[in-house]
């Protein structure tokens, strides 16, 4: 198990544009709030970290698990045509992996969802529906 | 050391649009003849891959070793501001990794590289001399 680092916080920007689903043993794992797309990012409680090659090397293992968790989890609730991973930061600079359920013909498709159009955000029943969804998913199995 | 599929084939449209620079144990690193970024492509050299998942947890981690072993080379060439790395595939579906040198003010800056405008190919000797220091770089070291 990780030791995360106590005063981590998400960066502003990332909260604005999240619902924090839950915490896994690296990662704060976040909805992006735009109904368009299934759409996670996993954010590692790490301070001070831009790139990926700047965590240990159990870290990046960790970020590495976490995200093929992420995108099992999105397989099982999107049901996608195919998923899409990607660490940029180039606007947002605290290090961030997205994990996006792609569908044909979604609003983005075949492009990237970065920086395709405006959010939609979800309505509220939908949002704390999924955000349960993906916490139990999410969760250790017993 | 990662045994690779013996009828493995780069997707043609990979090929068009990439020079083979080498192979790493799991992967064909190819470059991106974008003369806009410094761009690799890692594509594990594996059958029918189209999701990282799919590959065995064995290879998954060559695939993230060998794309931060990318990172770094990328740093050290091209004295990024910032590192992008992603997994799409939504045109091609054959499993491949992008790792990429941004710089501020580039032609896609702060968007993703993916679909933005058009490839500008290398002249000739600045591609023959930028592969060559590639694969000086990505190559064991003694």
């Amino acid at each position: 198990m990780a030791t995360t680092d106590i005063d981590f916080a998400l960066d502003p920007r990332l909260a604005a544009d999240t619902v924090v689903v839950t915490d896994l043993p690296l990662c704060r794992v976040c909805l992006m709030n735009d109904a368009r797309f299934a759409w996670l990012i996993l954010v590692p409680r790490r301070r001070d970290v831009t790139e990926i090659d700047q965590l240990t090397d159990a870290d990046q293992a960790m970020l590495w698990s976490e995200t093929t968790r992420a995108m099992g989890v999105l397989r099982t609730i999107a049901s996608p045509d195919k998923l899409n991973i990607g660490a940029l930061g180039n606007i947002v600079r605290q290090l961030h992996m997205h994990a996006v359920a792609r569908h044909e013909g979604d609003a983005a498709w075949p492009g990237p969802v970065w920086g395709s159009g405006m959010a939609t955000s979800y309505a509220e029943p939908a949002l704390a529906e999924l955000c349960s969804q993906l916490t139990a998913a999410l969760s250790p199995q017993p």
